[in-house]
């Protein structure tokens, strides 16, 4: 049977990685993840694949042009586009059967068409946390998931990030005390500020309708200086009698004074009255974070607090906070500059137990289990071939340990322990080759 | 702003969880997980939409009927329905930078159109393994496949399972020496034998043209009884000639004598010649794995040789083996026959910290974070409410410990740590609490 060759191929925009790679990203995922866990929070997975009429109930925007909807049979679909809205849905349906504050932790792949650029995917994971009330939920978790950032940056091995927080009462309270109607696009041009610039950004400000004057106001208030401490006086002295300002600014300073106990350094904690973030269910607190020392990848993890998470699905009040870490973004950002050394690191593998020939493969096979067994994570060369191609395997995929098997270590009940970084080779039996792997 | 309700609801044959069953789910697939990555298997993970051309490159059969296939711009789309094709174009597509034999694993969720009935999920997670060889594969990679069975299902706790092996070559030599032509059609009713029945099987083997005499020595054939080795010789005493019987034999023989090297006892490991998969492109080995306590499930983990694995997308010659788990199948059947039993197993957080009132807030943070820093999962509860209230959401999630705090214990720098399941209560400074709850 001959066969017509279709050349091998994925869709532009989708990422997949070789192996190497993909382990460097699971790396990743497991310790926000691990994280994640470690603060309480629970696991659930949603279909991919929901009703367009529960994906698209909000509607309008740039949501329904990105999304992926198709039909089947009577069912008209459409495949998630982040994890927000599934989680709204999830609430809404479970509310009964759930504990609150239910805090969820969802890692998973959602998808929006977006035009094909270079570190823009169209299947990319999300990996989020949600504390989601019933009714009420106290301003301190707020306060808590700084120190979830905060944790997940640390253990990813980072040191020099900022968490950058404000709250959106403040920018919107103040906007009113300017007498402004259209806040939402204000906080639309703020949210890019850093991007276009100080000149766009009047330009568009000034188009929305503002005066000059406005906005000099607005440009000076974003772009208070100095600690956490001072940007906090600089509000109270504002001396703004908005209702709305006034319990932004309660909030935010409950907010800092505790995130200080939660554990998060000073320095890695920054009130910023720039960050607005351009979705409009943000209501109260939101957070950014950014990698000081990859300036380029902008926000790594963002969120805030809403007031109402399923307004669409339920009449249920839901108020809650969370945050999203866009990690095939992360992952993609982050190999582009060379943060990953993929090397023995790389590999999962710790040990190829590689058999001279096959007389031996017995004695092999047997040392190979008794190794897994005591949890080394060991594979075996099975293939009848040259040892320089069995050595030249552990060498390509950067497995560090190869134990060596011959006749002479058979009479011998021993083996040859292969440093593959060093070169080094030493003869041992089971429990000194188990010890001069298990590093 | 009044929305309309849209009911929170998900598209039938979708499995979606509560935390508790999805805590089951994970503990799952995190075994799988890490039983294959401690034979040496390697991570991949695909996209879930591909190139329609790709997936049906071979095409035909339920697969077509059953695919959600659409359109996306110019782009003809299509959910994958398996991890094998796309294993396929990934090593057809990136053979020149992997090394070979290629070990990789693959958890991931496939989307099947199936007919809608209970237990059957049009998105389910399988769990996949293959070693691909580039032109040669040594048939002891068919060996150790079933002692990566083996380890599997007795991490995951099962003791009495049974793996099944046969081996296609076998089979249809044997067709071919009773002068069988369409060999493929015998194979797939004796694949449902056991479901079907005798009767009918004899009865469509009847229809499908061969004569009482043949389809006699078939059923003796493939219900030959006794211990492997009896098999073995009674398959060499039928002394037939043709070579694809007698090569089948020979690696049924080499298989099953290092299936025991590689460490699978006795009872788990069981030669059955009605194993066929029906599966066309098997050519060698076939596995099927059955858990003997609830024969309902039917069979948990199957997979085989084959001879090529690439031929829509490559000329190089791909042979491989490997199996597959469909894990969202495997954890509903175990749900129905009462597997989990949904206690304190079932919650990752060990601890929650409880603050008496608001007051005391700021110690509770502190304690936390000391527990958390030494490894233990701890959440703190931050809602300002009644302490029956706090306590009821420890029990309602299952979390084994509860540690109190009020003023007396700071007074005391000492906390009240509860054991949820017993009730016992007792006082205890941060390195008790911890001896305490860390068992």
């Amino acid at each position: 049977m001959k066969n017509e060759i279709v050349k091998p191929s994925i869709l532009p925009g989708f990422m997949e990685l070789l192996p190497a790679d993909q382990i460097e990203f699971n790396k990743l995922a497991d310790t926000i993840r691990k994280t994640y866990e470690s603060f309480g929070f629970m696991p659930i997975d949603t279909p991919v694949i929901e009703k367009s009429e529960i994906l698209l109930a909000k509607g309008g925007g740039e949501t329904e042009k990105q999304i992926y909807r198709f039909s089947k049979g009577s069912n008209d679909l459409s495949l998630r586009f982040d994890l927000t809205v599934p989680l709204a849905r999830y609430v809404a349906q479970n509310s009964n059967s759930l504990t609150f504050p239910f805090r969820r932790y969802q890692i998973g792949k959602v998808y929006r068409g977006e035009r094909n650029q270079k570190g823009r995917f169209r299947e990319f994971y999300q990996c989020d946390i949600d504390i989601v009330g019933s009714n009420n939920l106290s301003i301190l978790n707020d306060a808590e998931i700084p120190s979830i950032i905060y944790s997940i940056f640390n253990n990813l091995g980072f040191e020099d990030f900022t968490i950058k927080i404000n709250n959106r009462k403040i920018l919107n309270g103040f906007f009113e005390s300017l007498g402004i109607e259209d806040k939402s696009d204000v906080l639309r041009i703020i949210d890019k500020i850093d991007k276009i610039g100080v000149v766009i950004a009047t330009q568009e400000l000034l188009t929305s309708g503002l005066s000059k004057g406005v906005i000099d106001n607005i440009l000076e208030f974003i772009n208070a200086r100095g600690s956490n401490e001072d940007i906090l006086l600089f509000l109270k002295n504002l001396d703004i009698s908005n209702s709305t300002f006034k319990d932004g600014l309660c909030e935010l300073s409950t907010v800092s004074k505790y995130v200080k106990l939660f554990g998060v350094p000073d320095k890695n904690f920054k009130i910023d009255l720039k960050i607005s973030r351009g979705l409009d269910y943000y209501t109260g607190t939101v957070y950014e974070t950014f990698l000081n020392e990859y300036p380029s990848i902008g926000s790594v993890c963002s969120g805030g607090r809403y007031d109402n998470l399923a307004e669409y699905y339920t009449k249920q009040k839901l108020p809650g906070v969370g945050i999203s870490i866009g990690l095939t973004r992360l992952f993609y950002q982050l190999n582009e500059v060379g943060f990953f050394k993929n090397d023995t690191n790389s590999c999962i593998t710790k040990v190829l137990v590689i058999p001279f020939d096959n007389n031996v493969i017995d004695y092999a096979i047997s040392f190979a289990k008794s190794l897994r067994d005591k949890g080394i994570v060991t594979e075996i060369y099975l293939e009848d071939t040259k040892i320089v191609k069995k050595l030249g395997y552990a060498n390509k995929l950067g497995i560090p340990y190869t134990i060596l098997i011959g006749d002479e270590e058979i009479q011998n009940k021993t083996v040859k322990v292969k440093n593959m970084v060093t070169g080094n080779q030493e003869t041992a039996n089971l429990d000194e080759a188990y010890k001069m792997v298990n590093i």
